[in-house]
C-alpha cells in the first residue's frame, strides 16, 4: 500500500512529507493507522545527527497513537480496531529480560530494532524502489507503519488519540520515573532538575504519589509558572544562586530523597547526585547525553549513601503499564491536555521541531 | 587512670608504646578494657598520613572487642562485665538518619567524632599533659578507652575476644554489603574486586545467602585460594585478560547481577559497575578512594538500568546489627578464625602494619 510519511532522507536537513510504499504485516505482525504523534527531543537528536548509530533515510516519530487496521498471522494480542500506542520498549514476557521482574527493558527484538528493521531482518518501508528504515521499531511520523505486535499497548477506545499519543514517551517517561524507577513514596522531599516535556511529568508523577516538596530546577524562569501548573512547590534558577548543590541541601533539610534529571547534562547530573540526601538520597539518571559525555562524582557520595540510577521509558512494561497510565490520564490523575501547546497536521511538521529548538514547546503534536 | 596505648604522635611514624593517662566516662560514656584490637587498612591510611582530616597525636584502632569496666551516670545499654564491640558508626536510635529506616549512618555525634573528641567536645586521653585525640570514636589501640554507649554493640560472652574484634568492621564491612546494602538473593550471579580481608568477607557472605556465581577477582595469584577458601566459585585475574569487564560480562551470561568493588581503586569501581547486567545490575562501592579521585562513567550505563550505590559499615547498624554476626560466627555460618594470620602482642603492633604494607596478612590481630 501506499501511505504518506515525514521521510529524514538525510541528517541536518527537514523531513520531506511524500507517499511511500508499505508493505502488509507479516506473521506476528500488525499494520495501525497512526492518528496522532508527539515530536520528541530523540526524535531531534537523530536528525540533527548526533546519534551516532543513526541510520537514514528513515521514518523517524516514536511517540504515536492509533488504529489496528490489519494484523498478521498468529497474532492474537490485539484486533483490528483496538486503539493502540507503538513500544519502542516492547514487552515480549518471554525473555531474561521480562522474566527478571527487575526491568522493562525487554530484549526480544533489540539487535534488528536497533538496525531500522523488523524482526525478520526486513523493512516494510520503501520510496521509488530503496529500503526506508524504521526507526525506534515504531516509524510512527508514518500514517500507516507496521509493528510486531509485541511493540503494541493496547489502550481503552475512549481516550483522545492527540493525548494519548504522548503516553508513548513523555508521560511514562517522566510519570513512570517517578512511580517505577524511584517508588517514590509520600512525604518525600524531591528535586526536578529541567523542566521541559519530561520534566514536567516527573512533577505531576510526584504530585500523584504525595510527595511534600517538589523543587524544581531550570535556568529558564519562564518554566517557573509550567511547573506550578502540575504541581512543583519550590522553583530555583541555578543563575541566581552561589552554589545550587548547597542550596538544594539547605533548602530540603539535608538534601533530597529523590532527584531526576531531566536536562541530559552530566553536570547537571552530578548535581543531582549530590544533592540527595546522606545515607539515602537517589538520584535518577533520565536525560540523554551528548555521545561521549561522561558523568563523574567522589566515590565517597556513594559510600555515604547516596545511590545513582537511570529510568529509560520511566521503567514502564510497555503492554502492562501504558495502558495504566492512560487510564490515570482519562481518570484525572494526571494532566495531558495543557502540556500539548502546539497541534499541526503532517505537512507542517518541521514547524514543530522549529518550535521544540526554540523552546516556545513544551509538546507538539502532529496529526493525521 | 594510666593505660598502655599506642599512639601516633605523627603521620609518617611509627607508633609508639607509651602510659598515656585517661578519664573515666562522663554521663553516657563507658570505660572499656579492650581486649584484641584488629589492624584495618583505614588505620594505615591515617597514619600514612593520607587522610586530609586526620588529626595527630592520636590514638588508632576501630576494630576492636573487650569488657565494661565502669558506666558513667546514665548508661542503661551495657553494665560493668558486658563483652562489647567498640562501634565506628554508633546507633542512637533517635536521629532522623537512625529514624529514616534507609541507613546505617547515624548522625547523632559526627561533628565530634570527626574532630577526635568525645560528644560533649573534650577528650579523655592525654600524655604528659597534653591532650591526644580519639580516632573514629574508638581509639581501640588502647588497652582502656572511653566511648558513648550508643557506639557500643553488647555481644555474647562465649565469643572469644581474638575474632569477634574482626567484627567490629572487616566483618561486618563485607558480610553486611551483601546482607543489608546489596540484599542479595539466592541465584545471583556475582563478582568481587580485591580479595583482601573486606572482598573475601563479602564473598562469604555471597556463599552465606546462597549466590550461584562468586566470581572474585585479583591481580594477585595468590588470592585465588583464598577466595576459595570461603567460597569462591570462579578466579579472574585481570593480567590474563584483555579486556576485565567483557570478560566478566561474557562469563556471567549477560553481566552481574551484584558487584562489589573492595579495592578503592576508582578504575576498578568503574569496571565493577560496568561488568553489572543490563537492566538490574547493581555495583556496590565498598573501597575508600585516594583522596581527589573521581569515578566515571557514560551515564548510558545507568539509563540502561545498573545501580551505582556504596556501603560503609556494611549498611549495618551498629548495636542491632553486629551482635546478629557475632552470632553467625558462632553458629558457624560464616567464619573467622583462618583469616586472622597474625597474632601479636601490643609491644609489636607495628609489625602488624608492616605486613599489612607486604600484603603478608589478611587480617593481623593485637592482643592485651
Amino acid at each position: 500500500m501506499k501511505t504518506r510519511a515525514a521521510v529524514a532522507f538525510e541528517a541536518k536537513r527537514p523531513l520531506e512529507i511524500v507517499e511511500v510504499d508499505l508493505e502488509g504485516p507479516r506473521a506476528g505482525e500488525v499494520l495501525v493507522e497512526i492518528k496522532a504523534t508527539g515530536i520528541c527531543h530523540t526524535d531531534a537528536y537523530t536528525l540533527d545527527g548526533l546519534d551516532s548509530e543513526g541510520i537514514f533515510p528513515s521514518i523517524l516519530g516514536h511517540e504515536g497513537a492509533g488504529v489496528v487496521v490489519e494484523v498478521g498471522p498468529g497474532v492474537t494480542s490485539v484486533a483490528v480496531g483496538d486503539h493502540v500506542i507503538p513500544l519502542y520498549t516492547p514487552e515480549c514476557r518471554q525473555c531474561k529480560s521480562c522474566l527478571s521482574r527487575k526491568t522493562n527493558l525487554c530484549t526480544a527484538i533489540r539487535a534488528t530494532q536497533g538496525k531500522g528493521l523488523m524482526p525478520d531482518g526486513t523493512s516494510r518501508f520503501s520510496y521509488k524502489g530503496q529500503a526506508i528504515a524504521h526507526y525506534m521499531g515504531c516509524s510512527t511520523f508514518s500514517n500507516f507503519t507496521v509493528l510486531p505486535e509485541i511493540a503494541l499497548a493496547k489502550i481503552r477506545k475512549d481516550a483522545p488519540f492527540e493525548s494519548a499519543c504522548y503516553v508513548g514517551c513523555g508521560v511514562t517517561t517522566g510519570v513512570g520515573a517517578v512511580v517505577n524507577t524511584a517508588k517514590v513514596e509520600p512525604g518525600a522531599n524531591c528535586v526536578v532538575f529541567g523542566l521541559g516535556g519530561i520534566g514536567l511529568n516527573v512533577i505531576q508523577g510526584l504530585k500523584m504519589v504525595g510527595a511534600d516538596m517538589i523543587v524544581g530546577v531550570d535556568i529558564n524562569d519562564t518554566k517557573e509558572e509550567w511547573g506550578r501548573r502540575f504541581g512543583m512547590t519550590h522553583f530555583v534558577n541555578p543563575k541566581n544562586v552561589s552554589d545550587v548543590v548547597a542550596h538544594l541541601v539547605e533548602m530540603t533539610g539535608g538534601g533530597a530523597d529523590y532527584t531526576f534529571d531531566c536536562t541530559g547534562n552530566t553536570t547537571v547530573m552530578r548535581q543531582a547526585l549530590e544533592a540527595c540526601h546522606r545515607g539515602w538520597g537517589e538520584s535518577i539518571v533520565i536525560g540523554v547525553a551528548e555521545a561521549g559525555k561522561e558523568i563523574a562524582t567522589r566515590p565517597f557520595q556513594l559510600v555515604t549513601g547516596r545511590v545513582w540510577r537511570g529510568s529509560a521509558f520511566g521503567g514502564a512494561r510497555g503492554r502492562t503499564d501504558t495502558p495504566r497510565i492512560v487510564d490515570w490520564y482519562m481518570d484525572g490523575k494526571i494532566e495531558i491536555d495543557p502540556m500539548i501547546t502546539h497541534t499541526l497536521p503532517l505537512e507542517r511538521i518541521n514547524e514543530a521541531f522549529d518550535l521544540m529548538h526554540a523552546g516556545e514547546s513544551i509538546r507538539s503534536v502532529v496529526v493525521f
